[in-house]
């Protein structure tokens, strides 16, 4: 089958790669779109040093699998947890130290036309979720979580700083739970893009300070100081970027004003779902670009580009 | 009168300082013990640029204020909040922006005879706390801060790196909760201390994993990045330490684990009185030597030796 392959030197559009095969508790899902994730270029720069298939944004079709839901349209939680340690027996299966991630820790991911992953994994997408907004459910997933993170600031002066496809799915969930949101922006489509979303505007240079919330999704951790001093006394911090490197930073801020720095990654996807059916999050806003998966190098490339949105690949186009 | 000073270069003991007098608001507070604190220590750095008496750790005896306080012993809360802004308004008055803070920012500190304090910052201290424990009130406060901020992480496993007089304070307060702490320590003498106390002891090289909460005490930060690996997923980090410099991190195991780094400064005095009259907080075993303040110089450099605990000092004697 197609794949796009990363082999830690070289990324390759291979057309030989080996189709998964069926395995107990797990599903065989035929994809039909994928998205392009910061974290997936971050990994060409040699994040987590993965090798394999890249990518971990999909919706798909069941094509072998438990009867219940063979033929299904599906979406996957990218942890692949064992189910036996006591991380996943207190409910952190996202956590599992023994985990692979797919696309992004030892398991092969959804730049592919087929993909193995364990049934357990899968949500059932509904039939008024068309495939374009479903495959956003895993970022919205990530986005939903900084909002679970941060429920004792909710409804309060929160200010996203990035106004990438990340920062706006946040600024959107934060929005809907009642907060008053500022997006802090640099690029004149991403202000155009912050008024049709009808979220608030400030500059990434003078955000103001005060804010009971702010999240840092710039997507390399740059803003993280000045996302430290928005932030009113107590208040919190949410830093939602992925990150590969050391950063010298003053911790000084987060002592004096006792400030509570959060750590945010992946997110419960049935209050994605939930939210995509409600149309209360605009996701169709922040497409990009589709192109056929056999473009796959391409489209990387194009979503590497300062100001990008979220880019899909179409197996099979 | 008798006062230690910092001038920025050099400190000095000063015979001739200026008495405090009288001001609206404020009352004249006879100073009957202070204790050496780090963040002291710090300032001969370079910390905050502080010019004057230092020191913020007090009992005194009231000589010229409000008739209800005039005569009684107190201990002061060091912010001295503007009580009209916003953060005032909000309750955050140890943050409000407009703040001096005794002996650290622009209001002179208590290593002096007398020291003038607001009023709504003294709290009367109880008969039955005795002066060489009401001097630790301040600290104290600072260590339940730690307590206040993490409830929800309240009644786990907890790691407290650092073995100083602050670590074992705060290790202390949250074992009173219902925490199992280990506290990790380096030398001998920390060790048969955290042994008296009653504590659990681990090693500072390999304090183990998956703790749901992580107070870094050492003083200096520099077993943050310990800290976040001891860390179970999901789980606190107390950043308790004053830093006045910038530190390079690694904030990947932040955002990978989802951890939640909290900075800690200063704490609630009514708690922590009612703490040491209740006898569940031994601040005795932390009383390392007694000086007269006319030895405040030699008291500070035996309070920066390695391993020292609560060095105080006493006015006039």
């Amino acid at each position: 089958m197609q794949a796009l392959v990363w082999d830690g030197v070289r990324l390759r559009l291979a057309v030989d790669a080996p189709t998964p095969t069926p395995v107990e508790g797990h599903a065989i899902v035929q994809v039909l779109l994928a998205g392009i994730c910061s974290t997936d270029l971050q990994i060409l720069h040699g994040y987590m040093g993965f090798r394999g298939v890249l990518g971990h944004e999909f919706v798909g079709r069941v094509v072998s699998g438990p009867p219940e839901i063979e033929g299904r349209r599906v979406v996957g939680e990218i942890n692949f947890a064992c189910r036996r340690c006591l991380d996943c027996a207190a409910g952190r299966t996202r956590h599992c130290p023994h985990r692979t991630v797919m696309g992004i820790v030892g398991a092969d991911g959804a730049f592919a036309e087929r993909i193995r992953v364990p049934v357990a994994n899968l949500h059932v997408v509904p039939d008024d979720v068309d495939d374009e907004s479903a495959v956003f459910v895993e970022p919205l997933a990530a986005a939903i979580e900084a909002s679970v993170q941060t429920e004792g600031y909710a409804g309060g002066r929160t200010l996203v700083i990035g106004a990438g496809k990340l920062g706006l799915l946040v600024a959107q969930v934060l929005a809907m739970r009642g907060d008053r949101v500022d997006v802090a922006c640099r690029s004149g489509r991403a202000r155009d893009l912050v008024d049709r979303l009808g979220l608030s505007r400030v500059t990434v240079e003078r955000p103001g300070t005060g804010y009971d919330l702010v999240v840092e999704a710039t997507g390399d951790v740059s803003a993280l100081p000045t996302a430290l001093s928005a932030a009113r006394p107590l208040g919190g911090v949410v830093l939602k970027s992925t990150v590969s490197t050391r950063h010298e930073l003053d911790l000084a801020p987060l002592v004096v004003n006792e400030l509570n720095l959060i750590g945010s990654r992946c997110g419960p996807f049935e209050p994605a779902l939930a939210a995509l059916r409600s149309g209360q999050i605009d996701v169709r806003a922040l497409l990009d670009e589709m192109r056929p998966l056999s473009e796959g190098i391409e489209a990387l490339e194009s979503a590497g580009r300062p100001g990008a949105l979220k880019i899909l690949m179409k197996p099979g186009a």
